[in-house]
């Protein structure tokens, strides 16, 4: 059986990455595609390089028939997400891409996002999408919310390590460095050619960025007690992939083997050997993640660096590999594509 | 059945295209790669961005046992693979990617490539592997020249113009623009970041280019009579991708129709509608030609652009679209990758 | 005396690129800056590159007292410009950077432009900026329009060419690569990081981009008769840069000697030794223009390959240079600055 | 008086910088510039975007007449140095811009370097050339050591810090971004166009970058007691520039008083307003280094970025200004040019 998928804003990056992938996705079949302000036009007007694809023409999501959708893609900006999704309906298996309902505590939304919540009664229904430590969750989810492409780097190179009680607490620095394509096909002057390459700068330092509600919910709930990590990051010129520095302490040759034994079986999360270092070239346009350990000659302290791809595994990728897990399909259908290189 | 492959030159740019396409391919399996100096080395040693793959140990290419190869890839350089190709056995189907076999006479390959054809028997039985325009040829041939990458996109925007007879065939100027991987990885002053990055310069201009040679044999073979371009490359800022700017003097919307109709039945090659102009962005990474055609404010004169990856569609993509048709396999298969965007 | 300098349209590139220039220029001394919708802003908090130099903040045009001005930059967006110069002191030195009066028929403009000209009457009174073919008329101009940056580069290319009746004035061919900050700071989706980097595509193709008019008006008065070239710009991923490739029909050698016999007393031409190939690095950041030519293996053809930095020649260098002779001060000063490499 | 300057190694990028620089010096002149392996050469044909100066032809060091020659920059390799200086006339005022006279230590030039000093007796004499804290000997200096480019951002961020007894001294965090001229111009495969686009990876990492040599060095004598800090660099596809992130314990507003109060005399040591985040972008070619600070969310904690221009202030420029101090010229002079940006 071929699963009906629609995906709303479809009209961003992630909602090409979702239409890039499903196209060599067996089991799935794009059926609706939505984008407010192009409603009307073809995608290959909107995204040129899916030339190639028979796919439906860009609507508003209140033409869609929800009734012939098996899954539906959230795509869209957040506040804009809460409000499509709560008139969605309610039997509708939905794989939210936003920021909307990632956060369980609405408190906490707010005081991240700056404004109330306006489904809370949707967000307590929510489950959190990082696949590999929420399988269960999610398999049986019906509303399940993608995490934050930071959040997902940050979360690979630490969670094991304090779930195992193997690192400090008190004194994780995670300094990241983020491709451009993270922030969107948003028209900011930041975002420019001419303004971004061949520099770099760090944003939102000092403990300003949203995802940081993520790394405190998660860290928390996993330690028992509150986490509060250090987070820095910085917008490279290049558009694609993330790398996340995670200064610990703790032995390094046990947060190695920590990690590589908490991955062994996940087909997604490579551990290095130790002492190897990743690169976001070697994982770009591809649902892989590298984790790299290396002590630090200081006694005690260690480095971890995930590298992975924001658009992919740090977002559509995930999302259509928590889409397989919701739907019954085999979890890595559609996600086995190489990376491309150079 | 599954085609056993061996992939020779597999360190270079094009060897690991290879692989990254064949790793999706269905109905191939590669069984030797070799890598004379690298010989010893797993594969993802060389190339980190095949970690996932299970893949064979890189070898010289004496220690293949090509009795169990059914095809063979040789991607090494020109001038070697020629005397490489001369060590296999007589029987073993062959695409070969460098530029040893693309020129019928060896008088030709020597006056491009300043030294005698060591294989001047072999050279008798190429065929000429630009796949839309030799198809019946390659799917009998035994050994098939994969054409240069801006000489596949040169004559994806001319050929049919030539054959037709619309256009002057003595007022023919290409204006190409080249990323540099098409370069390959060789470690030359001009290929690295600081050199290459932020500006462009042109090189091998006025005639000097050795895809000319190609350019001559294809054309006046088509004509009927001696064809000689104009053709000045330009290499630019970007890994991947091919733009040929093409300067004609003929009717214009004859132009754009005479391709439309010649490539309809083409699964790679899109002739975008009468005035849009292709992008190298819209094609990376996957093995589809776009071709864009624009009539000029001078009557009589149109321009012709065409666009593909140089290591897809203009040389690793090609090959396998090749090699399924020797191995009697779908020519598409494992080529319907989309592009990767951003 | 230092002369005093007002910049109107200080917020974009060519207005930064101009207070760069200045601020190492011994006889001119910024004292005003205007950006309307940046009014009340630091330059500094525009511009950070900036932060080290003592400058007056921004205001509105109405805000600047023009009687303490001895010479008016203005780098506003075309049509804006002509408004804007339409109120201003009538005895007021100005050197617009706009398109706005260009072009010496009205006419032309309206068809150009696609909008009637505003200020007829000081069009009349404009002399082309082109400096080393109006030296005379610009140092007693009131009124100096500077020219594109596309038009810049294509003439150094051709105007001796064609003055000295060495080339076929029907087949001219245009292909240009220009780098995106000639596009400004305007937001648009194609001009993103994202969108941009790693490709190339051509725009304005087939006779519609506006600097053919400069190119026909220019042309055709140097010949006499109507010349019409054939322009196809090509957007690349760099920043400052514009290569422009000239095919033309002519003798490569007698080519070449008229443009080094025509430039040898100029500061800023440089034409290189026969078959040298000119890069846009070499020239990033400076005044000066490197130019190239070859002979292509056809006999009686040509290419002409000229380079320039958009910013610095093609707009704010040459605005600078255009101002020092219409204040009586030596033409180079303030632009003898090298190019910056890598 | 106008200094004769001579270069050691002008063939790489430090070199090249220096020529640039010193071309709108009014109290230096080139005199001599020596290149081993392209003696014979001229410069431009070296590095064509010099091609408008007027330079002497590259010659080796033994042909260049020192009696004539009042300041030697050494622009070599690291080892190279030490060996030609040794051979110098022992009254040549030098400045070194290798790593061979940096380490006091004849020890830690051999941990680090490994390979013992060939020099011992002249780094006795050597001065550490981090100019704003070694104003006096420098001035009284006979051979001045250029600082690494990381080890100036670094230190730059925090010896103030340390002076002041400000922050923690064992926990101290530096994660570094820098561009590729850092490298040189050294054929590498990692330094390839295709290889460092697009992404970014770490290296050195753990402990492992010799310019921890210099911050032990320099921090364990400031602090008067052992200091060792972590320090990881990363590679970003940019070829100017170095962005330091430094985590410190201590007051955040303590921390940028502290800088902000140190630098305030300094002519290139610009600290930005608290909380604002510096962009190399902003220094690109320039001897400027921006310096921003931000308190963390967790009390106590504060980051401070540095950003500056490794082939200025990181090298060329910082040898310049050396220079000027040891010849009696104004310190700033040459030195007082703009960054260019876009």
């Amino acid at each position: 059986m071929t699963a009906r998928i629609a995906i709303l804003g479809a009209s961003g990056y992630t909602g090409a990455e979702l239409v890039r992938l499903i196209a060599s996705h067996r089991d799935m079949k794009i059926v609706a595609l939505s984008a407010d302000r192009k409603a009307g036009m073809a995608m290959f007007e909107v995204f040129p390089f899916l030339r190639h694809l028979d796919l439906p023409k860009l609507v508003k999501v209140d033409e869609i028939d929800f009734s012939h959708v098996d899954l539906c893609f959230c795509a869209l900006p957040h506040a804009t997400s809460q409000e499509v999704i709560a008139r969605l309906p309610r039997d509708l298996k939905i794989v939210d891409l936003s920021a909307d309902f990632r956060l369980r505590d609405p408190a906490d939304y707010e005081k991240w996002y700056g404004a109330p919540h306006a489904a809370i009664e949707l967000q307590a229904e929510a489950v959190y999408g990082l696949t590999e430590f929420y399988r269960d969750e999610i398999r049986a989810g019906r509303l399940v919310a993608g995490t934050g492409c930071n959040a997902a780097a940050g979360q690979y190179a630490l969670r094991p390590l304090i779930s195992a009680g193997v690192i400090d607490l008190d004194h994780i620095v995670l300094d990241l460095k983020a491709g451009v394509s993270g922030a969107g096909r948003s028209l900011k002057e930041n975002l420019l050619h001419a303004e971004l390459s061949g520099g770099t700068h760090s944003y939102s330092a000092g403990g300003k960025h949203r995802h940081l509600g993520e790394f405190d919910q998660e860290f928390s709930k996993i330690a028992g007690r509150p986490v509060h990590i250090q987070f820095t990051p910085h917008l490279l010129p290049m558009n694609r992939g993330i790398l996340a520095t995670v200064y610990v302490k703790g032995d390094a040759k046990l947060v190695h083997e920590t990690l590589a034994t908490a991955y062994a079986p996940e087909p997604f999360l490579q551990v290095l050997p130790f002492g190897a270092l990743p690169s976001t070239r070697d994982i770009a346009g591809s649902n892989y993640c590298h984790i790299g350990v290396i002590g630090d000659r200081i006694p005690g302290r260690a480095v971890v660096i995930a590298v992975l791809d924001n658009l992919t595994k740090g977002s559509s990728g995930q999302a259509i590999q928590n889409a397989n897990l919701m739907l019954g399909i085999e979890e890595t259908a559609g996600l086995m594509l190489s990376p491309i290189f150079p």
